[in-house]
């Protein structure tokens, strides 16, 4: 993990926010390719529920919403963590982690353990950011930021269903910010304040919830899978009965195991996703709370109903670093070690590189109509620093699954190096049958070049 | 604008955001098309930006950043509206616009004009939200969530040179949300108090400052003819130098003519996006408040300078208001009337509906085939609800520029129709050529079939 979190900030993924001002704590900024691996990340859940599935609609709800909300979600009374504070030092700690915490002023003992503590009684402490929106009288219009985007989706049921022509089962998806003033957030972009989700909402006649929660529990896997995230490294862990949310009759959380020195959570497999049998709960609750009836009428049967509603909520954030975390690699080539990472060419944020070999003798000009040619159908670099073999590196690195080398043959035949990043493969392909060709080799299924991997 | 904002209720493009609470004022949420759509200009900027050049790259900085951002940006001192109360009735005006507001109370006059009215002297009021950010103590973390996205980018100028490699003249691109505190927002998402920017800072030595301001207020204006906007609809305004910002030594508005009766600012041309020439104001001033040297060392020459920035500003709602604006058009056809959004393919929320001719007789087999084959190249729709002739005008409302459908002959042929939005031209296409030939014309240069139009 420190690996990642290095390559990171060396090579401009992710480095903490706001750093000439000494940073905010736990919040960080994507550089270049951060910005684009996310976006495929993105991208690509979006592909998979909203570009390829008819049973799915879109939605982006503001993050300022109505603050009844939050009093029907439940969040005002119950999202909260319940904090002491040290009298002494003035620090503030969660009340049921003190066991694994450090106290600021003797690291040795826990907080309430050292000479000079003096905890205070536990308060409960809610989690969402508020503020005032305009125009406001002096009292003001206390609003929040919202902690999820589920509920954004929840109040717009009644909206989908009149405009969107749907009839359950289907779903609404959505991806955003959420905001969450976690006391402890940390391990690097695995628990920050501000992070984005991607969740959906699938409402079902309720006699189905079971066989959708388990579509939906296998379809999620099989995202990540096929996105190239190793079987070993995935587990699918059912929530007992006495950790389930008061919403839900079931969950299952898609955990990752990262590296065994340095997990997110360490110790353990970490929550990538959850996917929850939420039941009637939130429509109803909506529905109580501001009068309007949320239910299904199904117009041929005379049937009526409050649908149920499976949820699969991922974070992009951790799913970003999972992807990277599972394709770090590092081996040893006759030239020299090299770290590369195997991304899923659609993850890739650089999809190929164009590296003329000299910076002359018609090199660059021929490689710069290359480079044309090729930005117009997929995110490419140009690249003309240093030797082509730092150059290789700098892009096994970044995860670019190829890169196209023009040489003095170029000039004459036509023809140009396409080098592959997991097999090091070296092929001549026709300049004029080069975008092709990378479109195909996009499109086509991919298989993992990871070693199978033992347990970490 | 009232039938735009009618067909975007009718079709769920925008509505109103927490419907079932009321509503929040100004606050909309994006429905299934709308979302599409807005995504898709978005994309467009980023291809522009970012995917076809290498002169610039991407960042996506936190919302939340450190409070001393907005110290240095001069935002937390005085990026401010100022403000009467009415001591009677209570509510809140802009000192400045008293003469455009009517009386609440009686709308006939203006505030302060009727008789019961009682105003505060004018008092500056910050539009920056400010909330406090954990772990905090009693006296809290003040933050503020960003009220535009550049100086994210200006305060990770460093990180960017040093990860990226890049000197000037380069530029980092951002798309974001941003949220303003607006004591009068309205006009539909013209003007809400959280919006989405796509902004770029473009660092040049400052000698070239005046020759890159002339080529981003060029480029700029192309991207939006080259998408569709009417010539005769887009406006260049240079501000005077009386309203320039403190921190520009010159801006031109690109700016756009809504319709007469009830453009978003009645009666003149509104604001799309700001071209801004910065000079060196922001990375002074960064550099100032934080210690940091923000500029650039050349190498070779052994110059030393603090690079000046052109910054285009573009609001991504506000575009897609006037694409959609722009592109609404009506007219009669020999079946009868019918709305059509003309907006460049590009832009279309669906690229191609699929529509069985009967729900029999084989065909919803056949579409549904031909659907499959479709939604994994570009956004497809299948509908098979209602007449033909119905759905073809339901997807011209929404701006689908072909429609695909499946008849008796396509089970024998193997060749489906395409319809055409703008020509109503109908050709029979073989379905193993459908995907090629949408791809093709996705990618071909688009003419508008907008009439020349006069002006509003």
């Amino acid at each position: 993990m420190e690996k990642i979190v290095a390559l990171c900030k060396r090579r401009g993924f992710i480095f903490p926010s706001s750093e000439i001002y000494g940073g905010v704590g736990s919040t960080y900024d994507y550089g270049h390719y951060g910005v684009l691996l996310k976006n495929n990340v993105k991208a690509a859940w979006w592909r998979a529920m909203v570009g390829e599935r008819d049973d799915i609609v879109a939605l982006d709800s503001a993050i300022i919403q109505h603050p009844k909300t939050w009093e029907a979600s439940g969040h005002l009374a119950g999202f909260t963590d319940p904090l002491v504070d040290c009298r002494k030092c003035g620090h503030r700690f969660r009340a049921d982690h003190l066991a694994d915490l450090a106290c600021p002023e003797k690291p040795s003992k826990h907080p309430g353990e050292a000479e000079n503590c003096s905890l205070t009684e536990s308060r409960d402490f809610n989690l969402m950011f508020e503020t005032t929106a305009g125009p406001v009288k002096d009292s003001g219009a206390t609003v929040y930021l919202r902690p999820e985007t589920a509920q954004g989706i929840f109040v717009n049921f009644k909206n989908v269903l009149q405009f969107a022509r749907k009839k359950p089962p289907f779903g609404i998806a959505q991806v955003g910010k959420s905001f969450r003033n976690e006391i402890t957030p940390g391990n690097f972009v695995f628990r920050t304040r501000e992070f984005e989700q991607m969740e959906m909402e699938f409402f079902v006649p309720p006699a189905d919830a079971g066989q959708w929660f388990a579509h939906w529990i296998a379809e999620r896997e099989r995202w990540y899978l096929e996105l190239g995230i190793r079987a070993d490294h995935l587990r699918l862990r059912p929530h007992e009965p006495d950790e389930l949310s008061h919403y839900s009759s079931a969950t299952s959380d898609i955990e990752y195991l990262f590296p065994a020195s340095s997990s997110p959570e360490p110790g353990r497999w970490s929550e990538l996703e959850g996917i929850a049998n939420r039941g009637d709960f939130d429509l109803t609750a909506h529905s109580q709370h501001s009068g309007e009836k949320l239910e299904y009428f199904d117009q041929p049967t005379g049937e009526r109903y409050v649908p149920h509603v499976i949820e699969p909520a991922a974070g992009a954030d951790r799913a970003t670093l999972a992807f990277m975390v599972d394709a770090y690699d590092e081996e040893q080539l006759e030239g020299g070690p090299r770290t590369v990472l195997r991304l899923h060419p659609a993850l890739a944020p650089i999809k190929v590189a164009v590296l003329p070999l000299l910076r002359k003798d018609g090199h660059p000009e021929l490689a710069r109509e290359v480079y044309a040619g090729l930005r117009r159908r997929m995110q490419t670099e140009y690249d003309d620093g240093g030797s082509i073999g730092k150059r290789y590196r700098r892009h096994d690195e970044i995860g670019t699954p190829w890169c196209v080398t023009i040489d003095h043959a170029s000039l004459s035949d036509g023809t140009v190096t396409v080098r592959e990043r997991d097999s090091l493969d070296q092929r001549r392909v026709a300049i004029d049958a080069l975008a092709p060709e990378l479109e195909r080799r996009l499109t086509e299924p991919w298989r993992t070049p990871k070693p199978a991997g033992s347990a970490r």
